[in-house]
């Protein structure tokens, strides 16, 4: 009975999602524009939720801080970054329609080649390669292109009233954290490790951007950064080790393996496949993230970028895929090892010191080479140059004077030869209390478009006649659907009264009176609404309604004295439906 | 004990933000862009709770839609909307330095002229102004100045890789919310009135931004579209009617009279100085919204914007003002009466019609003038032209042709010429169902940025020796301090337990034992946090603790047991801090 058998779970979901006002193209009075989407009513409430269940799982369990920076970024900044240098792809011109295309995009696309295969090539190659492969123009087909050329993919504008001072919408929000890490580092105590983390609008202004909300111009970027200090142990590494999950390390993908080590995190760590603990860590967090919205662990993999994939702040990188109908395989989260990198290039361009002092626990002693004049031969072999010589002296490496007398027998120091006995060379003990570094950083970052997108797909049911959105409880944008079970003044009455009450309670519920109770629960369905109250004749008489559960359709009854706390655990304690009333035969 | 005296709010609360992390002038390490603020740990939540009781004020309360669009938009939306002609601002340059100023605030802050006088002057007669007034430029004294030009304030770039394709950054969410009128009129089951609001960044290009949080270049905008038929009256009136606020009408303000009346919104009605009600309705609310913020009335005002200050698109606009230390009065929101005047731009831009179709109550009915050909007579006078008449007359106006026949006794159709008893005019009647009209909106419009000074400036108080911010607590960034009395390891573990227990019950609470308690008390004071507990040997033994309140200082003893609903009570119904335990001498 399923309509249009033809349309796979992408087409059903977008149109799903435009009907019932999740999200669509923006811009459609103006025929559209290719990278954006609007979030209507519901998918407003879905994408936020995600976002507040991103915040509770992963900056509040983790004590981190939450900053709020800006999407316009002053050019110094990315600059300094690298990503003015690298933010790029390559863009190829038809010279018959003079459409423009990602030149990797139409060798996958027509030649079957793999990411993998075309990022590797360079501009030069991919030209060659369009030829080979004997590309033609998505548009008119001709087979005539431009050469390559890298397309800077951040938006660019300007800043201000004077025309030098280049702007650009940031393509990540790490950027925005990275040039407050003093600030950040004082807000924590000046203690590691510590987490920062951005939620806000990302730029990246794609060449021809398609896949809907997986692939947009504009979108919702959760960044993680955390720092820390990686001569440190992860002292939550623990909790996490016998974690389950699938990888594809580079030494497989390289052998252009696809198929996924199932392993646990400590042995991905004892068997080299992560280079940090705390990147580990935050594998296997963002594992357990999508499993709580709804991913089943066999449908996500973590796979590694190859030396030319990664990005180029990135010592290791992970891509966190699940498995989508349409796309296949489809990057969720990106988890980069940035290492010491962005930290100190923005302390080489910025001149201000990003290190943090870490004491010793017990101070270390080292031993130092110490040169020393004796006066009593140089005064006499120098006279008034003495003076002169004294100042030279303290401005040498001592270590370097000492094996120079001990191999030449001499040091020159401008014009003067110095020769032993004009000097004194010992060693003393020194303390060292701490030391400066740059904090290494990791960084799993999300997207909640994407996460939107996904979580749709893995909610969509269609069951017999109806179709099902099975959303967690805790991110569904309707909580409770209110219904009279029949259009009578004495039931409207009830159900309109019993809606305000939960309604006050800080429930999301939408009151439905029109048309079949069978049509109610169906719309309420199909928006993932996990619980249906219904006000029938009983409820007159004994105060008590039916809930009935999305999933199940089975249904309990319950009193209305005890309606809040009854759906207050539901939706906040995890209840059980089962024990939320007696069943209804 | 004050120290520096000579600090004004401003400067105080700006050290305070910057010192506690709740924000700072972005991108420090690279001398700082004006414009643009970074909000820190402290100052993320505090802002993003204003948001939530926005939501929870306008959106949920009122039964809105929320959405959420891109920032970045494709040119056509703001040629349509007037944004690209109208959004412009005077520049003017030095000729010296060439340095770029707004040529309006020049004359504002050296000749003391006010907003309203500027407003009104036109490029020409700024520039002659400027000389009369006998300014200087504020960088390098020289008073030669280039003739002053406008300065588009948009964020301008291209979007994908055609240099035509310009974007714009929305310097307003509410273009967003009109171009997807029809989708949005149809989840609201194309029913009026209904609201669509949107909380999201917006870009001001501004020439020369100051005032921290008050003036910013990408800030947070909370704009409410509300969508009415302008026949039909507002039903929520009478709920706010007489709620008082202080107005400075047109009429007054062009007499230069600054002293607000102070009036109901009833009388505010019936004297004409707000045109629709909706406007009114939503000036209550805006009143009471800050009120809840901590801005007592008498510290609003509403001042109508005269004819020339108006935003293009406005039939009548308020300012809400409120009152700061530094600036005096400032605009904290602005209430637009937008008319139809959007959806009509984008219905003749786009040619999507964005009408609305009005049902009446009971069908209206109208007399048609009807002219039929008499073929008796037609067929011989006109014989193979005949046909062709008949189709003549379907297209002429029935109404006119009477007229005609009236007045000069024939009709020409093309070169035909009718006589009266070729034709025979009636009269039908026919019933009208409903109408179609454009809705109008009225559009209350928030900046959360400056919405956060504002609070902050209104919370902050110095007592003696110590900084409070009276932040109401629904707001507050930490709700709970968490101390041990001293520092014993029994006190330390307690704490913490009851810490956890606090954390995993939802609460945002900071746990401290490092100095005295007093230092604990003034650090959390400081930030505003409402509530503190403190672990004493008394708990050890009764299982009870201390809470201190932050405004009064007064302390109550309740028990742990007991301690989440105590404190759930305290922060979501509202119980009074007397009632949390008994009082502590």
């Amino acid at each position: 009975m399923e309509p249009k058998q033809t349309q796979d779970k992408y087409e059903k979901i977008t149109e799903l999602a435009k009907r019932r006002g999740f999200f669509w193209p923006s811009y459609e009075i103006y025929g559209g524009v290719a990278g954006f989407v609007t979030f209507g009513p519901l998918g407003t409430i879905l994408k936020r939720r995600i976002e507040d269940k991103f915040r509770d799982f992963f900056i509040r369990r983790f004590g981190m801080q939450e900053i709020e920076s800006s999407i316009i970024t002053p050019g110094k900044v990315f600059e300094a970054s690298g990503h003015l240098a690298h933010f790029k792809e390559p863009l190829v011109e038809c010279l018959k329609c003079h459409k423009r295309f990602r030149a990797d995009h139409l060798l996958q696309e027509q030649a079957k080649m793999s990411d993998t295969e075309t990022e590797k090539l360079s501009l030069k190659e991919l030209e060659t390669t369009l030829k080979e492969k004997d590309i033609h123009c998505p548009e008119c087909h001709s087979k005539n292109f431009d050469t390559p050329k890298q397309f800077l993919t951040m938006f660019t504008t300007t800043i201000g009233p004077y025309s030098e001072a280049t702007g650009y919408g940031r393509p990540e929000a790490a950027q925005g954290i990275f040039v407050e890490f003093k600030r950040l580092y004082e807000y924590a105590r000046e203690k590691m490790p510590f987490g920062v983390a951005q939620i806000g609008h990302a730029l990246r202004n794609e060449i021809s951007p398609r896949q809907g909300l997986i692939r947009l111009r504009e979108f919702t970027i959760m960044d993680v950064e955390y720092f820390f200090d990686p001569e440190e142990p992860c002292p939550w590494i623990k909790q996490i080790e016998n974690e389950t999950i699938h990888i594809i390390p580079a030494e497989l993908k390289k052998k252009n393996i696809k198929k996924p080590i199932k392993t646990t995190i400590k042995k991905a760590m004892e068997k080299g496949y992560v280079k940090t603990p705390w990147q580990a860590f935050f594998m296997a967090q963002a594992k357990l993230f999508l499993t709580q919205l709804g991913v089943p662990p066999d449908k996500q993999r973590f796979i590694e970028k190859l030396e030319w994939e990664k990005a180029h702040y990135s010592l290791q990188s992970f891509d966190q895929e699940i498995y989508l109908d349409r796309w296949g395989w489809t990057e969720v989260s990106g988890l980069a090892y940035r290492t010491d990198y962005d930290l100190s290039r923005h302390m080489e361009s910025s001149g201000v010191d990003m290190r943090v002092y870490k004491e010793y626990e017990k101070p270390i002693t080292k031993e130092r080479t110490v040169i020393k004049p004796v006066m009593a031969k140089l005064g006499p072999a120098f006279k008034k140059d003495a003076a002169k010589i004294v100042q030279l002296l303290q401005k040498i490496n001592p270590k370097d004077a000492e094996t120079a007398l001990e191999k030449q027998g001499f040091i020159m120091l401008e014009s003067f030869k110095i020769l032993p006995d004009h000097v004194k060379i010992s060693k003393e003990k020194i303390e060292e209390k701490g030391k400066h570094f740059i904090p290494h950083v990791v960084e799993p970052s999300f997207g909640s478009d994407r996460l939107t997108y996904i979580t749709l797909e893995y909610a969509y049911q269609q069951k017999e006649d109806r179709t099902v959105l099975k959303l967690p409880r805790e991110i569904a944008p309707i909580q409770i659907g209110v219904f009279p079970l029949l259009n009578r003044d004495e039931l409207l009455k009830k159900a309109q009264k019993i809606h305000k009450k939960l309604f006050d309670a800080g429930f999301s519920v939408e009151y439905d009176d029109s048309g079949s109770v069978g049509r109610r629960y169906a719309r309420m369905d199909e928006i993932g609404t996990p619980l249906c109250i219904t006000i029938d004749h009983q409820t007159l008489k004994d105060k008590t309604v039916t809930i009935r559960d999305r999933d199940t359709r089975k249904q309990v009854r319950t009193s209305t004295k005890r309606l809040i706390s009854t759906l207050h655990d539901y939706f906040h304690n995890n209840k059980r439906f089962e024990e939320l009333g007696t069943p209804v035969k």
